[in-house]
């Protein structure tokens, strides 16, 4: 599967050319016979008998960003002085810092913010736990947890190495919702120690996002710290997967005119999203759905199961089906991927029902390319930027958490999720849905405070919220 | 013991006056008469029967505040609008933020900060693990550790309730030496919790900086965090307050013209504090070192006895002197108190060697008052900000901690403090040197660059360090 080169693996090529005409065109030419994508052309020096130029060039990955290189090193007259990899030198230092949001450059600063000024605002505290939300950073703060066993698509790679994911990760919190997310990389993989960990950490955060746990640990971890928190838990690999694919799902069958008690759907992989995504489906009122992995369909009969595979073998697959993905896909209305690329074939969408959805997320390669699935399918989306219908998370998380925070929730449940599914999928109007716009873009500004509102507002409705919702723009940048 | 008015506890009133000549002389007087001490006067509003004016006052505590509002309010013609606790007005929200290093705001940036450029960066770090130190936020990070159970001078108040002050702690490390320090506030007071906490934690962090927590559990967490962790763990309580003292001591030793290994000093408290100045004293070459506690003079035969004040009664007073803080006192050149307020008499100064050198350094009252003390000793010290030489460990911990991630150490010795309290008493020059200017002030800009340079000097000759300190200044703003 070849990829579109893209900014996420681009460098900038200092380079010195002999100052004749012409030769910034030979470059250039050699950089696009190698197959790169060139964008800004900066001027560094100009001599009378060189120009020093950086050329920042986008290519589909290293091996492809070194061939390109050594084209243009060996263009006569040039000579590549440096070359810098723009995703590691944004990476140099880390993604975020803290900042103090009062002065401390006098005595009577210090004596405010610290002792002995302070002894007050923690005997207040002491003396009403609550306080802790309006005179700490607790009420805006989320800890990003994780145990760096699933990351990305790139595996168990430790706690060290996830953290460029939770910096990104808490990058989006600030720059999409206003909140001050932390990394926490545990260096523990034990679910009883991953539990201990979070509850011990909890008192400075007003909620708990767990991200990248590999499955099935991170159900027993979200379990039981949604039992023993007073703060609210998510993990967004599940949740906030499953709940931009039910926004997604219901524009799409508003196109199809199907509703959802009445649908079929197979979901392909049964990890920690495609577990969700099933709960979701069953909490919408789904009456059939099918879950589908590397064994085939997950039926009651099967083994081994593990205990959540058995939760959804039981709970799901009302006809008892038994078989692979092509059998569980006959006479389907929408298949679901969250599983790995390339599974899904166009002989088994044939199998489907007429106007078949398909989502197909595996990341970064889909269970089937877009180009191959739209002449046979109504309605595609992926997780990629680069075609229509892009289903990703972060339509979902910075949205959910404004929500909780903004309402200082206690815990998550089934009515914020849906809430929020049909406040991102109520972005797209009537006049604009189609096939090729059934989920808003990720930088689409509406989004986050339409889902703040109603996750807020589903909190105040089940008894979950501590205060009434205050405006959630506040909190915005 | 009735202490100034100051800006840690200081009102805004909001009054409406009325719009006579003379009437704000009258409030002016009536805030005099109550001992409030007068801020800022800001006009708000100007009316044709009443001027609208924000009046800060400074008193001394909140009783002091209710009564200065009292007497405004007794005022004809004055309506007192609206009371403001500017301690807690600052506090709202909380005091420290996360900001996002680099922009997020088209796909390109999400490309690389986020998914898929990021993978790139894990996969990185994942092959060779010491470059978290460059491609994250570890390089500069540290985590202000705290139980909640010894929180300023107001005992066991819990996590919740201490984090006012690990946010001040954390804007202190950002505002002098440019560190990225999150509180971490730990729901459990078991040290072997704290300890397996702390190291769950520890992938995302270049430095641990354990704050108020009790003794002797204290000793236990740090001692055991030092051999099983790779980064630095520093108890700012224990030798935040050592290595200031030592500055403080070195300089007052060079006025009295005594050497550290002919001194006998009594140190009065035997918290973390008192026990981390003893080991200090003794790594410098102390000779004569008597610890005291509420119970007098530690001596091997007292019982009972935690396993540390065995250590100190084992190691000190060679003479196995016996009795209380008096009988310790006779001949002796140096007192250090970090104890409770009032405990040393005038009378026992009167007991010690000529020359005497006295450090009262209970918060916020002292162990004796400078006033008392002053006509019978030498050099005098305190931790406060009212009278000269403060010991505040705001001198030690921002550049320590810039030292030890500018070379990324590994841990912490006895080297590295030594360094930094020589370092902080070479701020004060031959010519500046006298009783009352032993000890730089906390705002001297010259501090920190000083103790970061020495104690990443010391990292590196003792072994410590992973590599060559870049200059500190890059780090500071």
């Amino acid at each position: 599967m070849v990829t579109a080169p893209s900014a996420s693996y681009s460098v900038t090529l200092r380079v010195e050319i002999v100052n004749r005409p012409g030769m910034l065109g030979r470059v250039t030419s050699a950089i696009g016979e190698a197959g790169g994508d060139i964008g800004a052309v900066d001027l560094v020096e100009m001599a009378k008998t060189c120009v020093v130029r950086d050329i920042t060039i986008n290519a589909r990955d290293d091996v492809h960003g070194h061939e390109v290189v050594e084209k243009v090193k060996s263009v006569d007259g040039v000579k590549v002085l440096n070359v810098s990899d723009r995703t590691f030198l944004m990476h140099l230092g880390g993604k975020i810092e803290i900042r103090n949001k009062v002065p401390v450059k006098t005595r009577d600063d210090l004596s405010m913010a610290y002792t002995p000024g302070v002894a007050r605002v923690c005997m207040a505290i002491k003396e009403a736990p609550e306080k802790a939300f309006s005179l700490t950073i607790k009420q805006n703060a989320v800890a990003v947890v994780t145990d760096g066993s699933a990351v990305l698509g790139l595996g168990n790679i430790g706690p060290e190495a996830a953290l460029p994911v939770m910096e990104g990760k808490a990058m989006l919190f600030k720059e999409f919702a206003g909140i001050d997310a932390f990394p926490i990389c545990l260096a523990t993989q034990e679910a009883e120690e991953i539990i201990r960990a979070v509850k011990w950490i909890a008192p400075a955060f007003g909620g708990i996002n767990l991200e990248d746990i590999a499955a099935p640990r991170c159900f027993q971890v979200e379990g039981r710290l949604r039992e023993e928190l007073e703060i609210p838990v998510f993990h967004d690999d599940q949740h906030g997967t499953a709940v931009v694919v039910l926004a997604a799902l219901l524009n799409a069958l508003r196109l199809v005119k199907k509703s959802v008690d009445e649908i079929r759907v197979v979901v392909c992989g049964t990890g920690a999203a495609g577990t969700a995504t099933i709960k979701m489906l069953l909490a919408v009122g789904a009456r059939e759905v099918i879950g589908v992995d590397e064994h085939g369909i997950l039926h009651p009969k099967r083994t081994p199961l593990d205990f959540m595979e058995r939760w959804v073998a039981e709970h799901t697959n009302p006809r008892k089906l038994r078989g692979n993905l092509g059998e569980a896909l006959e006479g389907a209305d929408v298949f679901i991927g969250l599983s790995v690329p390339g599974v899904l074939k166009v002989d088994d969408i044939r199998r489907m029902n007429q106007d078949p959805i398909v989502f197909a997320m595996a990341n970064p390669t889909p269970e089937i390319m877009p180009e191959e699935a739209e002449p046979h399918v109504r309605v595609m989306a992926t997780g990629r930027s680069d075609y229509p219908n892009q289903i990703n998370n972060v339509l979902c998380f910075p949205g959910f958490f404004r929500g909780l925070l903004d309402c200082r929730a206690r815990s998550v449940n089934d009515r914020m999720k849906i809430a929020a599914a049909q406040a991102i999928a109520s972005i797209v109007t009537k006049q604009e849905l189609s096939p090729e716009y059934i989920i808003p873009s990720v930088f689409n500004k509406k989004v986050v405070p339409v889902v703040a509102r109603e996750v807020a507002k589903a909190a105040q409705k089940t008894g979950l919220a501590r205060r009434r919702p205050r405006t959630s723009v506040e909190g915005l940048r």
